[in-house]
């Protein structure tokens, strides 16, 4: 029975699992736990006792044959694959200097993970490694990777990074500080987690489970790198959990701040250990005064021992808040990755203009602008009699025109409006637009390039909306610099400014969304994306700024940006997918608009970010300094991006010469 | 005229270039310089006080037309492409602070690629990075690359590593030891060149000449590391060279092992620099006494000013040893790429068996165990009565059985010898060698593989020769334990053990070859290669152990290895392609063989070494660990190897499951 509904929002992390001990009779067990509150139970599938090496000695060239207990038939398929997540023992160690345990390892994986293909599972949970050593263990689970058709191998780790504990304890800063350092990367639980899938190469059906115990959670900055890995459960223990002053079970709420975020991020929970609360909870979800312990082990007749556990879960569920309508409509772009768009070589369509058109936030932030420039800009004794020549570039289906005209009635002030729009098709909707609203005599609609139309006048503001999610990104400098011809010297252009800003993320899931491609090109391309189970590993710096209107006698719109970003030591080390880029435009003077988180303007949702892709993952050491180049670049016909790392590792430079990804002028 | 000439050496090392000052007459200074001794002549393309911003300004739209000396027509087609190397403007600086510089640098830059691509120049000379900063400038150097036919591009470097010096005048181990450390790091301008070629991605097209002053060369493990980078030329700088006796120029010896070894790896030489010895040089070769220095500039009449050092270095090839008849046969295999044999899936062809039947050493390093193995089976006393039954399996044409039988005789036993040979055309060729040789009393020829053989009897001795380059690699372990069935208990299998060895390279020529094939199957397989320009980074570590024969009731011939290299601190950073694989074989107690390079035996040309490659080229920063790991997979059907790094990066898994290379059983 799923934690609770929220609408809108169809994540996995609706259900709720828990671990159970080996067992012979796995349809019992799982009846138990289904009437208990649970939706699927983590079972193991051999009994733990097993070993190749003491099973009797199979014939001559046959194979061994597993003691598993029961067969294929005791649940239905269904129930296998929707209630069953496999558990491999917790005894194997193929990293073992003990070569019999080690081949014993080896061998029961192999069996397991075959049997559990077999039963057509949709999870195998693998031990956490139980040294730092991990090598042997990923080259197996890889062999195995290769020859799985869907089942996700979900790698347990424990959610321990000790460096908190260790500072908080050694309050001499200096003297300790080495061998703290030290520790953080001996014990960061991410480093080996890292280490294994890289060995994998990042396999799309390799991910983690989170142990939470006891153990204090890592800093802030060591959890925030979770949120970018494939995560898919947390294993949450029963020792985690404190008890409220009736004794029931709850979390802190740092733990409760970590379970919501795991519902955001399709976490599942899985719940794991004895009951540790003095609570007797009668049928249902409520429960009654006493302290006698739930009885374990018969969960048919009896309440399940981590009832209280399971209404808790679910009752942190159900309080989230629910989705508001943005995050509805972005839900199911989360970590989609979107062809960029050629705005210059192709029109949009009109379901594309429907949805910009809706952004009040934008066009208010708009409306603002123009109207403290006509204010400016009209002396008061000339207010009656001025008309401001305000032209429209990029006028599409008149979002902007129809901005200008009530920013100008605000202000009081008269308009001469020319409408500039290259693509035909807007052009019709425009003039319909015109004639009802009955804007004859102060629109004049010009269906034309802007970089190449002959102005009957100039203008004293231009205003465009050509910006993209990396601000120059769809040519505004270039539209721009073309249209200014036809502005006076004096003349405003809104937006005067915008500004690049990109910062290093771990996104796993847009890595491997880039690789399934399976080829270079779609490395060196920058993709519009809703960036959500993304890691932001450092605030995003500025990349390239452009200023409008731009009257130097040359202008050359190439730019160059070396960018240093230093890693908080306290995060640990992290892996870096790319960047994620985003930008902040002055429409005029204070009035700004852009996505760069720190200053994003609120409710807008016009823009989601771009990433940057790097070819190879890129391994950031605790405490490091990553230095990535951005590159501008222009001939006659294109404007394209290259980048490249040089610290801590060199990557080559991403799409030479526009090779893989351009857009046209 | 070339330096000289070895027979059996084509290699371009025997050209001398010079390095010539900007001319307006360049045909005058081509001439006076293949008159006085020279080749090719490296020269300016461009005024050095050419800069584009103080450039008359284009015509709008139009384009510089730099004010180059001259036409095209000067020189022939033929002129410029076989003696003029292309040398930059040495004032560029891509990465320079200054914006005016910077753009000034990439134009020119593109303007002189452009020219000197429209000359049908072989290469161009590229100036050293001004500073360590360099991405700007690699990222323009590789966008020219993306459109370059064939041109070569030089990457002026120095041949520098300043950590020698400053160990040398510190004695203080340990406060100094840190300061040291990170100058080397700083100073070391292979750093440089490094991280310009990772950005250009290993651009087969980018190479190194190396310059070469007064100033003391880098330690011989320093040096080693550019044997397997791409340099294609060393700038020798008349500043380098030592006044003898005489007056005459001359080198110091570690000055005149490097210029050999440079002849040695196809480097060619560039002499640079005003004479700086008083040597007054008469025609041709020989040197006539007296101090008048040699007039400069019209060299059409007057001997060549650095004539006296062209005929120094002339001396230093002319006395190189002559090439041995292996080198000979060797050379044309150098750094070449082999494709792994499938010796049980393949029948060898007669031109291989006839190579391989010539390696005299090999056979009497056989010889020598077969006659031990014997005089220790055979007590004196039964010498005359006792015949020995020794078993040849993979007999091919019979070397192993004519070797066996010469044993028997010097050792003054009787033998009884069974060929075994599977490949059906090598046991009509045993045949007709019985017959020929009168051996039909003592050979019995088997047809058959001896994994399948059914023995008459079982044999005291068993011969084979089945290693291949990294021992276990031709499955000698899988046939042997097949074979054994027919060897007594206390029979001798000869080789009675082997051992893989393994070592990382610099082979940046090995790796461009395999990422030409531009898929990844290829870096999963290994190769047989002669290596030569190549750096062997580290001693060669064992791998894999085998030893004949294996009574143990279950033989598992799979094998899990990891390694650890410790990177020498005064070597600097290097980068490693991938491993040199090698073997060594005991055939009988002290008799061994192998190719492992400590213990080779020598002139032995019957196995090069083999080739693991990596997928990405590792970095490894001075003095840090390298950590491998090598497995050995079997399945039923084949072998394959698996590997990967995981420090000081960690590589994926290459090979899984033996996807892009496998040996068949």
């Amino acid at each position: 029975m799923p934690l609770g509904q929220r609408s809108g929002d169809n994540s996995e992390s609706r259900y709720c699992g828990t671990e159970v001990a080996y067992n012979d009779e796995i349809e019992n067990t799982l009846t138990a736990n289904l009437t208990g509150g649970f939706d699927f139970i983590v079972a193991p599938l051999l009994n733990p006792s097993y070993r190749p090496s003491k099973a009797k000695a199979p014939p001559v060239g046959g194979l061994h044959v597993p003691p598993f207990a029961g067969s294929d038939l005791i649940l239905s398929p269904s129930q296998w694959s929707s209630h069953v997540v496999g558990k491999l023992s917790t005894w194997i160690d193929l990293d073992s200097e003990n070569d019999i345990l080690a081949s014993d390892s080896e061998i029961t994986l192999k069996q397991e993970l075959s049997w559990a293909s077999h039963l057509s599972l949709q999870a195998c949970l693998l031990p956490t490694p139980p040294s730092g050593e991990c090598a042997n263990y990923a080259r197996c689970v890889n062999q195995a990777l290769e020859g799985l058709s869907s089942m996700q191998l979900w790698l347990r780790m424990p959610l321990t990074c000790n460096e908190v504990e260790d500072v908080e304890s050694t309050q001499d800063e200096d003297a300790a500080c080495k061998v703290n350092s030290t520790q953080i990367i001996k014990e960061d639980s991410w480093e080996c987690w890292n280490t294994f899938r890289m060995l994998s190469e990042h396999h799309s059906q390799l991910s983690v489970a989170l142990d939470i115990t006891s153990e204090s959670l890592p800093s802030p900055n060591a959890l925030k790198r979770w949120l970018g890995e494939p995560v898919r459960a947390a294993v949450l223990h029963t020792s985690a959990f404190l008890t409220n002053k009736r004794g029931y079970p709850c979390l802190s709420k740092r733990h409760q701040m970590l379970v919501t975020s795991f519902f955001n991020h399709n976490i599942q929970v899985v719940l794991s250990g004895m009951p540790q609360q003095l609570v007797d909870v009668s049928e249902g979800s409520s429960a009654s005064e006493g302290s006698e312990k739930g009885s374990e082990g018969n969960g048919q007749v009896s309440v399940h021992p981590l009832r209280a556990y399971v209404d808790y879960i679910s009752h942190l569920y159900k309080r989230m808040p629910p989705l508001t309508e943005q995050e509805r409509f972005e839900m199911s772009y989360r970590d989609f990755l979107q062809a960029p768009l050629q705005p210059l070589m192709d029109n949009l369509e009109a379901q594309t203009y429907e949805t910009f058109e809706k952004d009040n936030v934008k066009y208010s932030q708009y409306k603002l602008a123009i109207y403290m420039a006509l204010r400016e800009r009209v002396k008061e004794e000339d207010a009656e009699t001025a008309v401001t020549v305000l032209m429209v570039v990029g006028a599409g289906r008149g979002p902007l025109v129809r901005t200008a005209l009530e920013a100008a009635q605000e202000a009081n002030l008269k308009l001469r409006v020319y409408a500039v729009e290259k693509n035909p098709n807007a052009v019709v909707t425009l003039h319909s637009l015109v004639a009802l609203e009955g804007w004859k005599d102060l629109v004049t609609i010009v269906s034309c390039d802007m970089r190449s139309w002959e102005a009957p006048e100039k203008a004293d503001i231009l205003v465009s909306e050509l910006l993209g999610s990396f601000g120059d990104n769809e040519l505004s400098p270039e539209c721009l610099d073309g249209a200014q011809r036809f502005l006076k010297k004096d003349g405003i252009s809104i937006p005067s400014a915008y500004t690049s800003f990109i910062g290093p993320i771990t996104a796993a899931k847009l890595y491997n969304d880039v690789k399934a491609h399976n080829d270079m090109a779609h490395f060196e391309t920058s993709y519009v994306v809703k960036l959500h189970s993304v890691a932001k590993l450092c605030p995003p710096q500025s990349v390239f700024t452009f200023e409008h209107p731009n009257w130097s006698p040359k202008i050359d719109n190439r730019r160059y940006k070396k960018l240093t970003f230093e890693f908080s030591p306290d995060m640990g080390s992290a892996a870096v997918h790319g960047f994620g880029g985003y930008f902040d435009a002055t429409l005029y003077k204070d009035v700004h608009l852009g996505i760069e988180p720190a200053t994003a303007t609120p409710d807008m949702f016009s823009w989601f970010p771009i990433y940057f892709p790097l070819r190879v993952p890129l391994y950031v050491p605790a405490g490091s300094t990553l230095v990535a180049h951005f590159w501008r670049c222009v001939s006659s016909t294109k404007v394209w991006y290259e980048w490249s790392v040089t610290s801590p590792a060199i990557s080559p430079i991403h799409n030479p010469n526009g090779r893989s990804y351009w857009v046209g002028l």
